[in-house]
């Protein structure tokens, strides 16, 4: 993308508005623009970076057997009459009434519908396991909101819901999915460490929160530090036993500064960090609290109805972007981990009024297209210091810069966004350097 | 895929609920659920092939030019008034008050969100053209909703808006995406004649509706038979000039039934046929609009405030599964397309219980996957028939079965799902015969 023509609006001044870091630098660097308290548009950049987080959870969701589904965003209030929760919940549900005076609401989450899904279409014991999964929009109607995509309205989640024949099968897709989000995480370069948590008003009896460790994080947390040096599960058999990864990740020490006070609780065991962290992940098992109420049963091996055990999982992918920003920035910008960076190569002309140096950019941004590199193109008519602060605060992570000089030398010079680390290279070998 | 796997609540009996072919097809082939009137869940198979029909669309809008971004399903009230529209807007726009009283609505489209960003951003001539689309979902709150996708509340809309110093760039932008939507609809195999459009509530003086053509289409056309033997721009320059191109496409005859009764009108030129058709995308022009009442500006080259001139582009993409449907299907079921079928490959075992069989099928699964032919594998322990039945409604472009009797010749049997042409090939020849 050249961006001449790219509608990328960035920012000098750090707007008054955005008090974390995150939601000021989506804000300089054009990824977003607020339209309402907690509602968001999400511009080229944004939504590039939004994408590609998506298609990670997309990937691992696949890998680990999630079948992905869309539901809608406007449902029924009927099915909540059902389950129970129309009334429990409280005014973060967006409540709606048709033209036709119907009660309708903006899903804040979906067990009812996904239940209602299960109950019409599955009747044997043999279609499972079953574990659906939406990456969808959802509203929950926040009374203050704030810290930009971090607690928005409308927001981005993956959800997904599994249905068991049994509490022992249902653990085995609860393990799947544990697993899948260490995968998912670390992906996006990120350390997510698994803490137990409360159920909260989605219930059940096992839960784990999925914590993203960044200096800038809302919470404290205490993690041991074996937990941070841990390896990511490559290679796994989804179908085989996963409980031993379960239990290799569960039984240190982690916890929110909710559930463990150092001042007044027991000193855990293992060497504990104090840390800040950002919750983006939250699994449940809640057994037969909607397929209970909602009839959502099969027949059995043996003939008999069975309620089945069901369990969902959530993670918020648009929040994922600023708590990736959050984990991953300096002074300068963001700096975006190459599995989900806007544009792997930045190149920028540093003078675009002098013909040899727009030619050789020129070139070379073809020849990068052609290669399948995606490269963001500073064509612009600026001065190079602009190039510079844009190319950093965008956080591409990898700058090619090429000036009248180098031109002349056949070198062009390349920076590190992350390290800030600079080397040259024949200008015939930048291609290849980023290709494939 | 694995079928046995695989959530595809397919239907033997036609739900009484569906009056035309694609609904019934998208029930029975287990695409789609009602969720509540004109409000669907998209169950596995069917969101596969909606985010194919998206990706093609995609593709399409970002060759011609146009930027992906995301605006919000809930939109500020406010913006509408200052438009004039929210009064205007009839019943069909879903009112919300949200928690602190304030009226929000759920986005019908989006000129106005649009235009507000378009407004805080944009300062420059330099800035223009600009086009920004998005792929996302919408709420009409149709009175009667009804054949299933084909006319629902909540629906999936791809919608751009462009953005342009005078009426005649305005023009070329048009002319972008006139070409950009018969590249778009040729590609999902459909045969779509963009026709002269009053311009309705959105305004304007210049308008294209782009009409499929389809035996079981909703409404009657007349077409010079030229037209529809006209081939689609190949490798289009959307830098040069595109006017040859759409007066090529507009100087033939082409007219809805609400635009020509051939009883009373005169006959027009050409050799004019009768069909039916479905309209899936519509295109504007409608100048200032909403610029100038919202005040969306930038400088011109000689200083002075420019009032943009503005378009709008439209396609239902989840429209288009029914549209592509009702142009492709039989007694059977769905034929799909090969750009947009879930699955390339049907693998159909003809004998689950036959070890020979079922080892020659799974290694044959294996190898297509590896070689990244998209395959769904009926592995089953089902009756022969119910397998051939399923497959072909379903659609899947490409049936290999192989049963007791091929695996002892060491032959597939091949079968088109389009022409019903069976032939045989050695099962070492069935991978090279899809991949690449």
């Amino acid at each position: 993308m050249r961006l001449s023509r790219y509608f990328l609006p960035t920012l000098k001044e750090t707007p008054s508005e955005a008090q974390i870091v995150s939601h000021r630098l989506m804000l300089r660097a054009g990824m977003i623009r607020q339209h309402a308290a907690g509602i968001y548009n999400w511009l080229p950049l944004g939504y590039r970076v939004l994408r590609k987080v998506e298609q990670i959870v997309r990937e691992e969701q696949d890998a680990a057997g999630a079948q992905e589904v869309l539901m809608p965003t406007i449902q029924s209030a009927d099915l909540w009459r059902e389950s129970g929760r129309y009334d429990d919940y409280g005014k973060e549900m967006l409540r709606i009434t048709d033209r036709h005076g119907r009660d309708m609401l903006y899903g804040p989450t979906h067990e009812e519908v996904v239940t209602d899904i299960f109950r019409n279409n599955v009747r044997s014991y043999k279609n499972l396991p079953a574990n659906l999964y939406q990456i969808h929009w959802k509203f929950r109607d926040e009374v203050r909101p704030r810290f930009g995509v971090m607690r928005g309205r409308e927001f981005l989640m993956k959800d997904n819901y599994s249905f068991d024949l049994s509490k022992e099968d249902a653990r085995k897709s609860y393990n799947r999915m544990f697993v899948a989000y260490l995968r998912t995480f670390a992906r996006m370069g990120l350390k997510a460490i698994p803490m137990q948590a409360d159920t909260g008003p989605i219930g059940g009896d096992l839960s784990h929160e999925f914590i993203v460790l960044a200096e800038t994080g809302e919470s404290g947390v205490y993690v041991d530090n074996a937990l941070l040096q841990k390896p990511i599960p490559e290679n796994v058999d989804y179908d085989g036993d996963l409980q031993p990864i379960v239990d290799e990740w569960t039984s240190l020490f982690a916890a929110t500064d909710e559930k463990y006070d150092p001042e007044k609780d027991e000193k855990p065991a293992g060497d504990v960090v104090n840390a800040r962290g950002i919750e983006v992940g939250h699994i449940f098992y809640f057994g037969t609290k909607y397929s209970k109420p909602m009839g959502a049963v099969v027949t059995g091996p043996d003939g008999d109805e069975v309620v089945v055990h069901m369990g969902s999982y959530g993670i918020g992918v648009s929040r994922l972007l600023g708590a990736i920003i959050e984990a991953s920035h300096d002074d300068a910008g963001i700096i975006w981990p190459e599995s989900v960076a806007p544009y792997t190569v930045g190149l920028i002309n540093l003078k675009a009024g002098d013909a040899a140096c727009t030619k050789t950019c020129d070139d070379l941004y073809a020849a990068l297209n052609a290669a399948g590199v995606e490269v963001l193109y500073d064509d612009r008519d600026e001065r190079a210091g602009a190039k510079f602060a844009d190319m950093d605060l965008i956080g591409v992570p990898w700058q090619v810069i090429v000036g009248p000089k180098g031109v002349a030398a056949g070198i062009a010079e390349i920076k590190n966004r992350k390290t800030g680390e600079r080397s040259e290279l024949p200008l015939d070998a930048v291609v290849s350097r980023f290709a494939g």
